[in-house]
Parts: C-alpha cells; sequence; structure tokens
C-alpha cells in the first residue's frame, strides 16, 4: 500500500500539497495552526466548518480527530466537490460536505430526516470562514452549539472584526480570545530570498456558557 | 478518574495551564503551533528537543504522538525538573527529560549504554530552541539526525537567523523554510482591550537529504 | 552658539532624546512617522494634538512647520510640563500647552477671550491620541475642524478602532484611510541581538468634507 | 499659478499621486517614512539616493530639504526620465538625476570634472536601495561617506539583511540600527474592507565614525 501523502501526527499539511481552484481561498499553512489551536477538539468531537473553502480544516482535523465528524458547509457545487477530492487525496473519511447557504442549511444538518447524516447531533465547535449575512451566520451557529461548546472565526476584513467581537461579547461568550496572525514567509525570487507578508488575518473564539 | 487537563485531540494549550518558573522561557501558544507544523512527526516518530525551557512543546507532542518518543534536553537542573512536572500535569508519558549541554551530551543519548534509554534510537527531528555554542549544536544535531529526517530551529536573533540559515544552505538541506510569526493578541487591560505583540520569532526548518 | 539637539530637516528624533516621565505615554519613533504622513500641514497650518503626551509630535511638526501653531493639550499638569520642557530642549517656539481636559477645553482654545491666543483660528489638523470619552472627543474635534481640514486618530484597541472607524464613516469623511504599524526593531541584549516587536498602534485619518 | 500638488511641510505623498512604471519598485509610503527618519538630513545636505526606483525619496527629501542637494541615481534610462518626471510633477528642483550603475558610477559623481555637478561633494548620507553587487555598492559608498556622515540601507531579503548588517559591524559603523517594517493597510475590496500586508523591508543605518 502506498505511504499516505501525510503520514504524519502532527498537523501541518504546506499549502502545495492540496488540490486549488482558482479564486478560492485557502486557509494557508500558518493561519491554519492558529485556527486550530481554537477548536479544542476531543476525540468524538462534532466540528462544523461554514465556508470550508479547499477544505484545509476539514482535512487537518479529519487526519487529528479520526473518531471526530466534520460537517464542511459550502454554497458552492464546485468547491464542495473540491474538498470531497482533498479528503479523497489525504484519505481523510469523517468529513460530510453538505451543500448549502448559511444560516439557512444548519436547521437541516442539526435535525436530519434521516440518511447518513442520522447519527449528527449539536456540534461542540463551529468554525466559521464565511456565510452571509455575518450576523445571521453567528447568531444561528451559537444556537446550534452544544452548550460548553466553541465559536471560531476567522476574518481579514474591519467589519467582521467588528461583528463578530460584538458578537461573541453580547451573548457573553467565554474566554473570548482575538489573535492577529501577520505572518512573514521568506521566499525564494529568482536568485534572491526575500520575506513577503502572508495577509493578516483576526481570529476570534469564545466558549458558550 | 478526573478529567485530564487538555482532553482535546487537537494541540494549542494556552500559555496559562503550564507551569511556570520565572525566568524561563516559554514557548507562547502561537509560536508553539507553528513549530508544531514543522516537525512531520510519524506515529513512532523520536523528537529531540534541545533547549526545551518549560517543556511546552513536549507536551504537545507527547499528547499528538502517543507512540512516538521525545527526548526533552535541559542543563539546567530546575528546568529540567519543570519540564517533568508539566508533562506529569498533563499526563504525558513519552517524554524523557535529559540533563545535559548540547551538543555534549548528544552523544550519550544517541547511544546510551544500557537503562531506560536502551531502546532509543536516533532521532527523525530534532528541535533547536537553545544550546551553545549554535554552530556546534547545529553540527551535531545534523549528524544524529536520520537521513531523512529534519531539523527544526527557532531563534529571536539575528546571528541566530543567520547561523542556522547559512548552516541549512551549507549541508544542502532540502526543503528549507523561513518563517517568521508576528502575532498579536487582543490583551484586557482594565476596561480596554489593546493590542500588544508576541516577540517576533523566527522558525527555520529543513529536510536530511 | 551650541549646536541644536536636532538640527536636522528630516523628522525621525530617536526616542531617548526626549525627556520622559514614568508611566507617560511615547509615541514611539515609527509611530510617529506614520501619523506625520497623515497630518498634511500647510506652513501655516494650525494643529491641535489632543493627548499629546510627551509631545514628541508637538516637538516634530514644530520643526516641520515653524510658521506653523502647535495647541498640545492634556489634562495632566505634569505631563503638561513635560511638554514644555520637551519643546525647550529642541527649541521648538510654535507649541502651546494648554492644560484642560478635552473635549470640555476645547471651546476655549478655539475662542479664545483675549490673552496669548487671541490670534489663533481653528484647527487644520486635530490629532487624536486621548481624551475621555472617546466618543465626544471625535464629535467636538469634528466640529472644530476647518471644512477640509483633517481627523488624524490612533489607537492601539479595539474600541477604539471601532468607535474611531465608525465616526469617520458616520460623518462621512472623505479619503478615510486606516494603517496598522507593526514594526519590529533589532534590539541589544547582552551579546545578542534579537528583533522585539514595538505594540501595534492603529492609525485612522480622513478629511472633512 | 495652481497650488502645488504637495503644498505641505509634512512629508508622506500618497503613493497614488506617482506618476508609475510597470515593474518599477516604488518605496511606499509606510516605508518611506520609515527611511526619513533615518536619514537626519542637515539643510544644505547631500544626499545620494543608489537605485532610486520610482523617486518617491528624492521627491519627499527635495521638498523637506529645499537647500539640500540630492543626487539619485539609476542605471535605467526609462527609470531615470521617471524619476525626472517625479519630481517636475512636485516642483522638486534640487535632484539631479545620474544615469549609472553602482559603484561603478559613484566615483564620477563625486569628483565631476566640470559641467554641472561642479559643486557638488562628498555626501553626507547616502541612501542603498539598490546596485549590484551589494557589497562592492556598501563598500564603495561607505568610502565616498563624509566622516559622520550616514549610510541608510533597505532590503527585502535575507541575503541583503545579512550583507548590510555585517558590513556594518565589520566596518564599525557608529548607532547601528535594524527595524523591521511590517504595515498592514485597510483596504477596500468590493464593499468590503480588508487588511493587507505591505511586504516587510529591513531598514539598516549606521554613522561613520
Amino acid at each position: 500500500m502506498a505511504d499516505p501523502l501525510w503520514p504524519y501526527c502532527t498537523p501541518g499539511i504546506p499549502d502545495d500539497r492540496f488540490e486549488r481552484l482558482p479564486g478560492i481561498p485557502m486557509t494557508e499553512l500558518e493561519v491554519r495552526m492558529l485556527i486550530l489551536a481554537q477548536l479544542r477538539l476531543r476525540p468524538d468531537a462534532v466540528l462544523w466548518d461554514i465556508g470550508a473553502g479547499t477544505g484545509t480544516i476539514p482535512v487537518e482535523v479529519g487526519q487529528l480527530c479520526p473518531g471526530g465528524q466534520i460537517v464542511a458547509i459550502e454554497r458552492d457545487e464546485e468547491v464542495a466537490g473540491l474538498i470531497r477530492r482533498n479528503c479523497q487525496r489525504f484519505g481523510v473519511k469523517n468529513v460530510s460536505v453538505v451543500e448549502g447557504s448559511a444560516p439557512d442549511c444548519l436547521g437541516a444538518i442539526a435535525a436530519p430526516s434521516g440518511g447518513s447524516l442520522v447519527d449528527r447531533s449539536l456540534p461542540d465547535c463551529i468554525l466559521i470562514e464565511g456565510g452571509q449575512p455575518l450576523q445571521d451566520v453567528l447568531r444561528s451557529a451559537w444556537d446550534y452549539t452544544r452548550p460548553g461548546g466553541r465559536i471560531v472565526a476567522t476574518t481579514s476584513s474591519l467589519e467582521g472584526l467588528y461583528a463578530i467581537s460584538e458578537f461573541l461579547a453580547e451573548l457573553q461568550a467565554r474566554d473570548i480570545e482575538v489573535v492577529q496572525s501577520a505572518i512573514n514567509r521568506l521566499q525564494r525570487r529568482g536568485i534572491r530570498q526575500s520575506f513577503s507578508a502572508v495577509n493578516p488575518t483576526f481570529i476570534l473564539s469564545g466558549e458558550k456558557g
């Protein structure tokens, strides 16, 4: 049997190992690691990833928590296919990709009327990387999160930083944390190696009391 | 039985969960995550951590890779005790703490003359967070690393950045990567929340051909 | 005659050339430069600096615009004295230090009933580095700014970033800009030189239509 | 008479006010401010700018020091023309643009055999933004700098950081400073405002004893 593509028990898959589609955002390695640090998933945890993009978080979490369940939610059919292919590529089997628009589709995920989702239950953690309008996504995500569970949200916009931060304060989330990543990578350009910046991302998190 | 202190399968233990000693450096959460991303440890990997400080990396790796072996190397007896206590605190059992000065002590670790270290073998990865002089530590570390294994080194100094970068180039390490972390954390000061910067750290890595 | 302390026509006075008081904030060199870039002062401009702290901006602006008028507003008597001494130190003569609490004291500055302030007029630019409550300071500052003039405000807090950004948008300021500085300085620690981060500051600016 | 394009006595010309050519580097506003802070030019100073690119530094310095002389050195004819046009655009008259390759052309600039350069003398400050090979440029620049004068050099590469830092240490430059800028700008993308990073630049400086 061939060696799996990521045979390691530590996360940190390089960006270029994933299949990509032009224009589809990818959570870059360094930001991905900072997100992982906020998820705090138990071995049997249920994670919903709203706006999963290229699927890097589902793949990493699928490998770190083989006994967990990850639901990747993407409204775009083509992107949903990309997430599925990236999961296959890394041999990750505990990710369900749901095509739908958050927050509308969340109810059906939480209370599936039979089928392969029947054993799914309320999430221990919801990661919000997309969805419109953000306030509604946040509100629904909060409602569906299990008590004691966590909300983690990323944004690179000022409006997003506002909305998420105010929302977590208003809902009286516990242990609210805000981290801004500003990573520089040394990259080869011709014969020179120059530092270039990975665009800054804010990662916010809090716990439902 | 009490819930373990970190019952999660994702890394990212908050800094304040560790026991600390005044003046002993600790690899802060965000930098720790970026280091973890470079280790690429297989389930049975052997990791040497030179200059392990508070022991945050041994604890996180011990949990991520329960089948691996971690050797934490610290010359200071008191700090070695701190690492042991932090491993106990988190229920991590696959970390051996060696009191010794790198590079001198590395030979004895690689070829132990009996005792509990007898089953130890050449490391798959060496993480260099300390040791003097740096050039000698790098050279020895490289020699002991298994072919195909990795060297990961951190520094916040210009001299360190030079020495490590030149060393990796000279030894023709493969896939050399240099990342500079520059994280801002939102921290409460009285009634206000201000962004403060985690001091920048360079993380360099490369593979032995 | 002795050489003046800063005989240069370029700004950029090193932090350690200023007299300091413990606990009194100082706008560090790099942040100061980014603030200067937003002021856009004509040779005869009037600048109000609310919460001038150590007085680094009044000193630099006083030298760059010898024909301008700078009003440094500080509620603390001791700090006001510090600003005066720093202006003397650098031979800057076009700074008036007003002891008072913004926004309450602004009216008296705008319309002085005689005395040495008689020739003062509405400011071309107001720099807001302090004052409480921020919303009221912003509102008053906006009202006093001459049409076509500018508001520049600095903050390191999330609340401040919110308040200033929303305020500028609501008042329909033109050319709103938000810059976040994240500077690393190489500093000598013993025999090593390490990079350390200057805490991040947001600088917001906009023009009154 | 029309208002000049930059009627202000404070530096900080927005990037989009300059004429640009595709592929020609421009020193962005925030980095430019940090460079200006290191130049320390007296009113009658002579500045050489090696690798002046778009000419933003000559324009800003030309305005800050109307009694100074700036020599902008560019080997590319088309770029030299761009610098001249940007100087004209801002009404800056004290910049001479020299077409030539540093370090070879520096001797002719220092000791011109008649002509319009006759009154030129050794520079008080040399700013190195380009030139090949870097070591030779540094060496020549150091030789031509007046005693007590300054060298300021920028780089975004690791090799450049090495070379400049070692050079300044070896030559025993005084007051060596290394600053790394890492600026984030809030930029409008459609209806959202996202933070994006200006690529990090190292600015090194030192004084000739």
